[in-house]
């Protein structure tokens, strides 16, 4: 945590959380207003591939982006949908919308919002919302949690075991390139179990103590600063695939503990 | 529909529902009773594959045969723990207590409880169950709902869209053994979006109009027929990779509507 953060007091951290659960209430709504309704529109940000933006998309990353002008003017902000904002407090809000469009185009529970505050160091609080399930993981400022249809419980990763045990997930089974694939593999064929499809709720299943690694590449940043927050708050360790920080996006191992961190990080290289 | 079930009052049919509910409502407490939980046990039915048994899958199933015991005691049982129970009805109640362990396993929210009344012809009434979410699907003696965190709906599949639209999912990359997957790949190749990851959870989604194919291969009778009756109330086609009846299990082919099923039927075969 840099010297911006260590400096902020209870109350900024306490308007900063509040700010964030704000958000992420708009968000909520926002999402759902669309979501699995008839008529959703797609369109495509790239021709090449599918990525789907959706009304929804943006309407809630307006809608947070509204909030954020009135309540943390001097913060910048970082968006998936509509980029940079500048700002003088020198922390910036990193949002994604809808974190996993294929996901919530299909119907399923396991996209996400993505709400994050940073500094020159990278993401200090981090909250992952599943507004369909009425689930939210949060990490950052003292505090590891979530509240969903179960209850409140706090988040904390799964202690090491043997990597023969450990369970892998993934959103994709063709993960990034050629090179990043075969290093990918290199990992799932030592595991128990390795699962697809999950979006950002891999990495909160990884907080809450239920898988044991999360492997990804080609991610932005509002991809990964919120998961990054919440997982290390939990005790968990995330690094890009060389062991240095990827609060930049890119190549992502998440791991619940530094054992299996290092056993992951030894194959993806060898 | 069989003679035995066309001839049932509405009195039993009725009867066929509530008991369907009070069975799902037990399998849901029982489920939750373990899942996330730290020290969840699970063992191998298999050695050649990770097939886990856990100890809520057992205690759900026991719960709900004690149910059938008392309120059904003259219908067949055919659980995936326990096996089969003859009755004397002409009905069979088919239970899969944990559709997607390996979902439980890592915490997703897309495992389930399938629950199903077949007689000599099939399936006539099913429902799929989502506990941690608290979600329910079900089908047959006509009606097609679902009732979540959102409300209650009526279950209706989507309307034919051309193949490069549609959206396909299936639990595992590697489907069925490699002729199994060419001819997968052959209709995944061609769809807009194809997604992994989803046991259950993607027929309900198929029943819900959100997604236009589900293909699936070595599945048991346990694993189907709950969703071929919620699917076919709402509308949709689900046979096997030839077009013929698949409530004994192995390949399935579970379409949104008969322009789909047709298009797909014909790329599995060519």
């Amino acid at each position: 945590m840099a010297e911006l953060t260590a400096n902020l007091t209870f109350e900024t951290r306490a308007e900063l959380m509040a700010t964030a659960h704000a958000l992420a209430d708009a968000a909520r709504e926002a999402t759902l207003l669309h979501f699995r309704k008839p008529g959703l529109l797609a369109d495509s940000k790239e021709t090449a591939r599918f990525d789907p933006v959706t009304v929804a998309d943006r309407l809630a990353e307006e809608r947070m982006r509204a909030i954020l002008a009135q309540r943390r003017p001097q913060d910048a902000v970082l968006g998936e949908e509509y980029g940079a904002l500048a700002g003088t407090s020198g922390l910036t809000w990193v949002l994604d919308p809808i974190d996993g469009t294929r996901g919530y185009l299909s119907g399923t529970p396991i996209w996400g919002v993505l709400i994050s505050v940073a500094d020159d160091s990278g993401p200090v609080y981090g909250l992952i919302d599943q507004p369909f399930i009425r689930e939210r993981f949060e990490g950052g400022f003292g505090l590891a949690r979530t509240v969903g249809p179960s209850g409140e419980f706090a988040l904390e990763c799964r202690a090491a075991r043997p990597l023969a045990e450990a369970i892998l997930l993934s959103t994709f089974p063709e993960v990034g390139t050629v090179a990043e694939h075969a290093a990918f593999r290199r990992v799932a064929d030592r595991v128990r179990l390795v699962r697809y499809g999950m979006d950002c709720y891999g990495y909160a299943l990884l907080a809450a103590g239920q898988v044991d690694l999360v492997i990804e590449a080609g991610l932005q940043a509002y991809d990964v600063q919120a998961p990054i927050a919440v997982i290390e708050a939990a005790g968990g360790v995330v690094t890009d695939w060389q062991g240095n920080a990827c609060h930049q996006g890119g190549q992502v191992l998440a791991a619940a503990n530094r054992a299996v961190h290092a056993e992951a990080l030894a194959l993806l290289n060898g």
